[in-house]
């Protein structure tokens, strides 16, 4: 993205790209069927738990002027305002774990004050909202975000990391709070004794821990050897919900012999309480807050819209990350602007504001680029299908193929995708040169057609609005099913949590590069047998390491400072600070070279290219119930970023990539990844070893190999 | 072996044999150094802890009178005399749960009986004890064992399936009492309120399922990739202990706020306790029984002889399997009449009997197994090693190696083992000639040397006598460790017992099969591509199932006996019927071709031949920790009975196998076994999908195969 900082331009930009795919959006989407509910439900799930704890959290912290009525109303209806007019569709919005932080701190200055006091809190909140609306206008408006760029793979990733470990920390104190007393609780009551208190702390470990590892489980079932293709498909789909639901029903199992709050269930009021109705109308209020603390307003402000602007577009980008292989422009000024409006919005209905969320806006395109798999797959599947019944040879076959392939494509990109289909071409020879000849009939005992397609088939999001719309409008439905929902123990909730910090560690290279400084030596050829990142080749282990470890360092630092009471809220000043950082100090330690590896995928932005209509969501209708996508599970979650840049980082930065070219780029980097190990090994691919690459991994050949690339 | 039933035979055959090679049992394990502590602690502890549970389950039975410190004694005491004067030193005795529900019918007995009461107990029990060596003795000395390979592998793995089932029947009732206040103990105390009951259930949960998953994953951990060599061999080798102290250590971390006696842990007297010793004095007693009694005794005798008949010569059949290739001859003859006098033995100092135990015996050859694997591995790596640095070619490098391995073997199977290493020379030619001629040096980053020689490595095993012999001394010591062994959370025991069942079922075929039925058919090529078993190919799927489903039906309908109140000892009757089965029945149903695969690996059984005793044990001085055992981990707990048999089933019956031919049949099965997958593939191994082994699994090529093996 050019970094010129003309007012307004971005924002033009935006919507303009924005506005050549909103049509197809919403017809893409509405094509998927059913199918779509599968990433709709996962992200519900993911979005609507931790907002309901944190209104938990906020209603302890707030004395219960703010509760899990009011998180889950801001969370619906920025959803649904982002979804509808918003320009990224695949970014979630919802109130975020910093949000609560800061709501608390200004709820206890607040409290301090006589001239305001908590009657007076949610009239300055909204003031204090003003004032962060109108920074978010300013920064979207002079097009900050084209910097986002410099927010490179280590700060992106380190966020990632951090929110992890924030969500890691929640689980654990919530089972410690298990074994005590709940604040503002009733010590006296049976539950309360010792006795039933271990009790319910022992029992709420075995729920949290049924529910991680039930939960991990579930997400695996597709490569599950048993059970038919459907129900694993199932499993996979709706695994962690089913989950929930099921250790839901175990915590009533022991009930008639225990007291009533054993376990510990979710409370908040129902909307329908007296009382949930206060924050409404606190725009009556709001001239009754002294003039001083209007100025003064703009202190937290500041604060808040720096988080929120580096949330949100974060949050965007690694929904939109290189190895999704996105297809539509992103819009990264227009939708700051959009917050600042929602951000309005919420402070003057009295509700925390939402902003762009980790981890579940990458969650999001991560479980569309499932269902896109599956819904091509489908298609190419049964056209191969119908050729073997058809008793086509291998020739016709590929040709059938590759015809229905690029029937289904921009034409933008046809071809790169036909050169994945040549590698169709050359495993079929190889298969038939074995036992006949090319034009003989294929039989499928012998060719199998829906492996061979998953190896050659390449990563793509099902990108549309009706999954953000849906989960939005699901978010606002758990207000009315409070009363269901206050069933959930809380320590199935803490079980989620962890799930949700495990559940988005693979893929994370920052945290891969952890995992390979523990790996013993005698060990390290197994990363290489497997599919991996290209630094692993390139970079010297000892460098490796040393930026791991720096690394590891200002993760610590960074999270070290969230305990720090008031000056907490800082911690994104940390992620900000790795900006100068990554430009001017490290290039100092590291090779450019090495640096440009390990801090690769610099999330290349393209600005609005005319966007074909008439491409995908044709395909929604002949959809059906997958039997397997669990190679496409594994390329998302394993080997991202596995792409060397096309383009040298010289001419990256002298000349801005503009319209066909950009889309070149973001595209050019498909057919490299998509195939499977076997496929890259046929091809010759560059390995260390040879042909198995079973070779014991050291630095010289690693310093060798990166040579050979003239890297 | 010879079905003769001349008397004296088959035991005469079976002291000469063991003769022969008695003194290099102890050489071989004593050369063996410090590393035979490994395979002794998994033994003992895999021995003791449920020698432990029995006791306490005895106790709870008997009002006392037998306890933990009489089954401990007995398993010390019969296992010390076995390890010394036994025939196969791989058996290892203990009492055994057969046993514990058999002394507690027979208790039940005598306290029914006004003329007997608790106070003969066991001075009955020795009457009953002489008759069942007299029983035994009768078996022994014509040669019953003779027939034990007409209990094939269906019995064998129907009873190890039966004993798993019993064990993890063991774990559940014992989780489930957690939540219960147990029989004799004081309902008032403060732990046995329905609050701490609650707590104490749920705390057990918490303890048995950590040990069950960490003792799992820590018997991986060869495999793990993080971790130096020496610790991630140490966590492999003493796990399963590490772990109960770990849980044990765990079980104390809320002592401070909970009242004694939760968690709930082993109670046993000590053996120094008074009352601790009335057992041994019992031959004073014995003239007390009233003579119809004495006479009486032959009832419950002939139940246990053929008992101990069958669970004796099964577990030493286990130990003993095909694939462990071993070169010293069983003793299933002599061995029956050692036990008798050990349960004679028994009967007169007042303890439970022990006998050969399943699955402890076959657990102890695999760790054995796993054992000799290190030091040959050891020797053959550091011989390749001092090659490279002497800048050998690769042709030297493999005269180097095929001579120190030959070096190590007995001359028997020299033709055998050679076949192993022109393997090792096809792969490294394989190697060289991608780059280099075969003459020129070789460097150690290209010839994974440690890789290269796993791959070629047979199974063998250190068949010795020192840690049989340890393994009872340990056994013995802890009746001396009593008090520290009553800090051992009952949970963590229930644990323990979920863990022997599930640990055991890898590499039962039976099992496999079951999990086959259930595996999804577009899966099923996935057991293609794993080693496999035989039948996999050669038999149609549907056959397959059908075979399984009877052996399903009928492991139901055994473990239902040990439900049914007094008629449930007779369950052993059950596993004799299946001989009968197998060879009248079965055949009925099935074809002969099928039957023979599924069943496949008939004990071939080898008479005494002349043991070449300047054989292995010269290795184990130079043996040092291991850096990796996996490979072998895997071999031997996946893909046994791989072996197809070479002989026909015509000429096995008819030509009984002597001498050399004999032992032939037993190592030649050797070479087909140890090719990792790779090097089978490039051998050209019949693989219906060609190099690739990817095709989906169908009857129709099953059958093909089948008939192109003239099966």
């Amino acid at each position: 993205m050019e970094e010129t900082f003309v007012p307004f331009r971005g924002i033009k930009n935006d919507l303009q790209g924005r506005f050549m795919c909103y049509k197809q959006d919403w017809i893409g989407g509405l094509n998927a069927g059913f199918r779509i509910l599968a990433p709709t439900t996962y992200i519900f799930f993911a979005s609507a738990i931790p907002v309901i704890s944190f209104g938990e959290q906020l209603e302890r912290d707030t004395d219960g002027v703010l509760t899990a009525v009011q998180t889950l109303a801001s969370t619906a209806l920025c959803g649904l305002i982002h979804s509808v007019l918003g320009g990224q569709p695949l970014l979630i919005l919802g109130v975020a774990e910093p949000t609560v932080i800061m709501y608390t701190f200004m709820f206890n200055f607040a409290k301090s004050r006589p001239d305001l006091g908590p009657s007076l809190f949610l009239a300055w909140s909204a003031w204090v909202c003003l004032w962060t609306a109108v920074f978010l206008f300013l920064l979207a408006i002079l097009g900050a975000c084209s910097i986002i760029n410099r927010f490179t793979r280590i700060a992106g990733e380190l966020f990632g990391l951090l929110i992890a470990m924030l969500f890691m920390q929640e689980a654990i104190r919530g089972l410690i709070n298990e074994f005590n007393v709940p604040e503002r609780a009733n010590p006296a009551s049976a539950e309360f004794q010792p006795s039933w208190r271990f009790g319910n702390g022992m029992f709420a470990l075995v729920l949290s821990f049924g529910l991680l590892l039930t939960a991990l489980r579930s997400r695996k079932a597709r490569s599950w050897r048993y059970g038919s293709g459907w129900l694993r498909s199932f499993i996979a789909d709706y695994g962690v919900p089913l989950m929930v639901l099921l250790w839901t029903a175990v915590s009533y199992i022991p009930a008639s012999s225990v007291p009533k709050g054993i376990p510990r269930r979710l409370s908040s009021p129902n909307p329908w309480s007296p009382g949930a109705y206060e924050n409404w109308t606190v725009i009556k209020d709001m001239l009754d807050v002294p003039i001083m603390y209007i100025i003064g307003a703009f202190i937290p402000a500041t604060m808040i819209a720096v988080l929120y602007y580096f949330d949100h577009s974060v949050a965007s980008q690694l929904a939109q990350q290189k190895e999704f292989n996105l297809r539509k422009p992103p819009s990264f000024h227009y939708d700051l602007l959009l917050l600042g409006f929602m951000v309005i919005l919420c402070g003057l209905i009295g509700i925390p504001p939402s902003n762009g969320v980790i981890p579940q806006s990458p969650m999001h395109t991560k479980s569309l680029a499932t269902l896109k798999h599956q819904i091509l797959r489908n298609q190419l599947v049964a056209t191969a299908r119908s050729c073997i019944t058809k008793k086509s040879s291998m020739g016709q076959l590929y040709e059938s193929i590759k015809e229905a392939y690029q029937q289904m494509q921009t034409p933008l990109v046809h071809q790169e995708s036909s050169r994945g289909l040549k590698e169709l071409k050359e495993s079929t020879i190889r298969l038939t040169s074995s036992m006949e000849s090319m034009n003989a009939a294929i039989d499928e005992s012998v060719f199998d057609v829906e492996k061979e397609i998953d190896d050659i088939l390449p990563i793509e999001v099902k990108e549309q609005r009706v999954s953000n719309l849906l989960q939005s409008l699901m978010v606002g439905g758990c207000m009315a099913a409070m009363p269901f929902l206050k069933t959930i123990p809380t320590s199935v909730l803490c079980g989620y949590f962890a799930f949700m910090a495990i559940e988005n560690l693979p893929g994370n290279q920052f945290w891969e590069r952890i995992l390979l400084i523990f790996t013993a030596p005698s060990k390290r050829y197994k990363v290489l047998e497997e599919s991996h990142t290209t630094y692993i080749e390139t970079v010297p282990f000892t460098r490796i390491a040393a930026f791991t470890i720096f690394q590891t360092v200002y993760l610590i630092v960074s999270f070290g400072i969230t305990w720090i009471p008031i000056a907490g809220v800082l911690f994104p000043l940390m992620i900000m600070l790795l900006v100068p950082v990554r430009q001017y100090i490290l290039p100092k330690f590291f090779k450019t070279a090495h640096l440009q590896d390990l801090d690769a995928a610099e999330y290349e932005e393209v600005p609005a290219t005319p966007f074909n209509q008439a491409t995908e969501g044709d395909l929604g209708k002949t959809a059906s119930f997958p039997d397997d996508g669990e190679i496409l599970d594994g390329l998302i979650t394993r080997s991202r970023g596995e792409i060397r840049c096309v383009c040298s980082p010289k001419t990256r930065s002298s000349t801005p990539p503009t319209g066909e070219l950009a889309n070149f780029q973001r595209s050019s980097s498909l057919p490299d990844r998509v195939y499977s190990p076997r496929i890259r090994e046929l091809r010759g691919y560059h390995s260390p070893q040879g042909v198995d690459g079973k070779g014991p991994f050291s630095p010289a050949e690693a310093r060798e190999s990166n040579l050979s690339n003239g890297g």
